[in-house]
């Protein structure tokens, strides 16, 4: 149970699921090593050339770190390069609009976040603020403003204060140290239940670099759709143009898969910054093998997210295949992963497949589905679009299945050659107690 | 509190949220009179000419009734029209695939209706048993086959035996009795808390008829799509093409306000049937008045669901306005009462409407809303698409509603004149605690 145990902030009734190392869901890629020791979650400041700090201004109630910055520290900023994935909600949050037009998205050298506020739904005040801590961080860094991107995640709606946030921003720019990177995690995090980093050192054709990273997303995934937010760092030598296209072809496939596209919070970014402090220079071959571990770490990280689910105790793998189209199969599993039915029967460990079969039927709707299959954990339970015969063997092999941690749902919808695969987490009591009482 | 509680078996922890009848979400039209005293639940068999029965045959663990029928009795079967709108959904159980293919849904004189097994996902074997049920209950009550229609609702996927369901179809078509109503509507109940039934007595131009109704519905209302059934009854003489045309405007302005349209369970079916026992025909402006009087007893019984919603104690009407299209309106309608985020927060009674406006935004992916407005429980609490100033006294009356048994959300995206209404419950635990255990 190393990894995502790290850190860990669950009680006796927040159980951790199956960390990723030992999923069956994810894997090492080859050449790719997990660095650091079980426990040690300095992630993004594993790479060379980056320091972080987290401290505490006082926008949480709890005195915990709220504001941190991560930065490219010198001699490695003149040559930095960076890329970034924002969310395309349409009440996007100050920050992203500020990032959007003020920062240099292929060459910044910090991000500055804090958590208890999202500054989001907050119009011109709020954008003067996050470009006040944008401002007051790029000072104290002595670099320029549009070298300093912004992230923010909390309650929606409420205003800040400008200049408290730029006294809170100078203070986290001025608190960066080398072994940063989990004081700068701590400080995004919300009602997260464990710190999500992972670190790796990746063997390159070209040479040897490191990837490190560090994320805030607990529960509100979708369909619930809070936060998520994500730093991603690296000493390879990759031009801003591959930094770009290598994060979102690997936050298409991980985030993605867990949150679904298009069902993005107001404040969802992902950071992606590289200090070329390796010194090693990705071409054609070694470009690849870095793009396989960056999207290997990212997927562990979107489990991580998962499991992370608010009372979630298990992960699904759903595949859907079978489909006509990407469309078809996209809304079927969708329909399946996002229902409330679906999630509390996975929650009680129950194998009441017909709730599975009714949202795939309604993403469905009008048409007909004689040669679908159904598998849970396995065992096929439909076939030719009606119930199967399953052996007791089968059937108590489907129950532990779906008492353990991990549980496969395949479906086979019998029109095409479409198919998508999504992970979800189940839906139990403490999903309801945290949300009914976040705000007040 | 009439109306609503009739019958109803919820205990304390199953809190009965407003009747409809005091609802300000509901009202009676002009010429409209609720029928029958409070705790009196005949609704369907208020209406001249029909006999109701509910029979225990040993579907329910519990013993309590699962298998009835409801008929037209004689003189009046001559003469009977009838209609019918069933599920979308691409796994329709086999009842509904019986009525579509041998049923005359144009002059069925009764339905049998059995709870404890959908007789979905059944494939072949499903559909002779919906058949077998078909042929024995219209052998018992004299009349062909094909003017029986059918319909099931509890657990998919589990096959039932044709001989035990037949003897069971005979028993209920023999114990058909012209107070039977109740027990009729008993028959079809699952986990709902309370009857839902009603009746009225509707004053046309062409003269005075009645309309009748149950309906089985708890909970499970989309996003989460259970079975919803429901039987209307009426002694107005009406042709079948008008029956079918003034089921469908009204099961779209009551029923597809609360399932969202397309988000239907295997076994969906509202049965509209009429006995023309008042003898009085209804032309162009008595049809017009007996239409708004259908839906309205619909509206009744769509508010009555969601207040049966599994852990549901408050009903939300969310009106979306200045939409471009009507298909814009509608998703983000859905986003926002779909969202398992904004449920919790209203069920907690927290005016946490960032989770309203992070669930618009997601569904208008993409675009800007700089001239939205969102009022909760009357209050204006963005304008401009950003956060607006509110003062304490509306602050307190926002959160006096946001406890009560009603709340009103009204959002205008500010960008057209496409709009659309919804209703929704919130989420409790008890609905993880129904849901999680269902099965078992």
């Amino acid at each position: 149970m190393s990894g995502v145990k790290d850190g860990a902030t669950g009680g006796p009734n927040h159980p951790i699921v199956v960390a990723p190392t030992e999923s069956r869901f994810w894997s090492l890629p080859d050449g790719v090593r997990l660095a650091g020791e079980p426990g040690e979650a300095a992630g993004v400041t594993y790479p060379e050339g980056f320091a972080g700090s987290g401290v505490a201004v006082g926008l949480k109630h709890s005195r915990r770190p709220d504001m941190g910055v991560l930065a490219v520290v010198p001699p490695w900023r003149e040559g930095a390069t960076s890329a970034a994935v924002f969310t395309r909600n349409a009440f996007a949050a100050a920050p992203i609009q500020l990032n959007r037009s003020e920062c240099e998205l292929g060459a910044y050298v910090a991000v500055i976040v804090n958590s208890g506020n999202a500054n989001a739904c907050t119009g011109r005040p709020g954008l003067s603020v996050a470009r006040a801590m944008q401002h007051a961080c790029a000072e104290t860094l002595k670099v320029p403003a549009a070298r300093v991107a912004v992230g923010s995640t909390g309650i929606i709606g409420v205003q800040l204060d400008e200049v408290f946030m730029a006294e809170g921003a100078k203070k986290a720019a001025a608190a960066v140290q080398p072994a940063g990177g989990s004081d700068f995690n701590k400080a995004m995090m919300t009602t997260d239940r464990f710190q999500k980093t992972c670190a790796m050192d990746v063997e390159t054709s070209d040479g040897s670099v490191r990837l490190g990273v560090c994320a805030k997303g607990a529960g509100m995934i979708s369909p619930a759709m809070a936060t998520m937010l994500c730093v991603v760092t690296t000493d390879a030598v990759v031009s801003a143009t591959d930094m770009q296209s290598t994060l979102q072809r690997a936050v298409e496939r991980s985030f993605n898969r867990v949150t679904v596209d298009g069902e993005m919070s107001t404040n969802d970014s992902v950071f992606f910054m590289s200090s070329g402090a390796s010194g090693v220079r990705l071409a054609a071959a070694g470009l690849l093998q870095f793009a396989v571990a960056l999207e290997s770490l990212l997927m562990r990280i979107a489990l991580m997210m998962v499991a992370d689910g608010e009372g979630a105790e298990k992960i699904m793998r759903l595949q859907v295949v079978g489909a006509e189209t990407d469309r078809d199969a996209a809304a079927v599993a969708r329909a399946i992963a996002d229902s409330p039915l679906v999630k509390t029967a996975m929650h009680g460990g129950d194998p009441n497949w017909g709730r599975i079969i009714s949202s795939a039927g309604a993403a469905m709707a009008g048409r007909s589905l004689p040669a679908s299959e159904l598998r849970l954990g396995g065992v096929k339970v439909v076939e030719g679009g009606a119930a199967s015969e399953v052996a007791e063997g089968d059937k108590e092999r489907m129950r532990a299945e779906m008492r353990g941690p991990e549980v496969d749902i395949w479906l086979d919808l019998g029109l095409g050659d479409s198919s998508t695969e999504l992970f979800f987490a189940d839906m139990g009591h403490e999903y309801v107690t945290i949300n009914a009482e976040y705000h007040t």
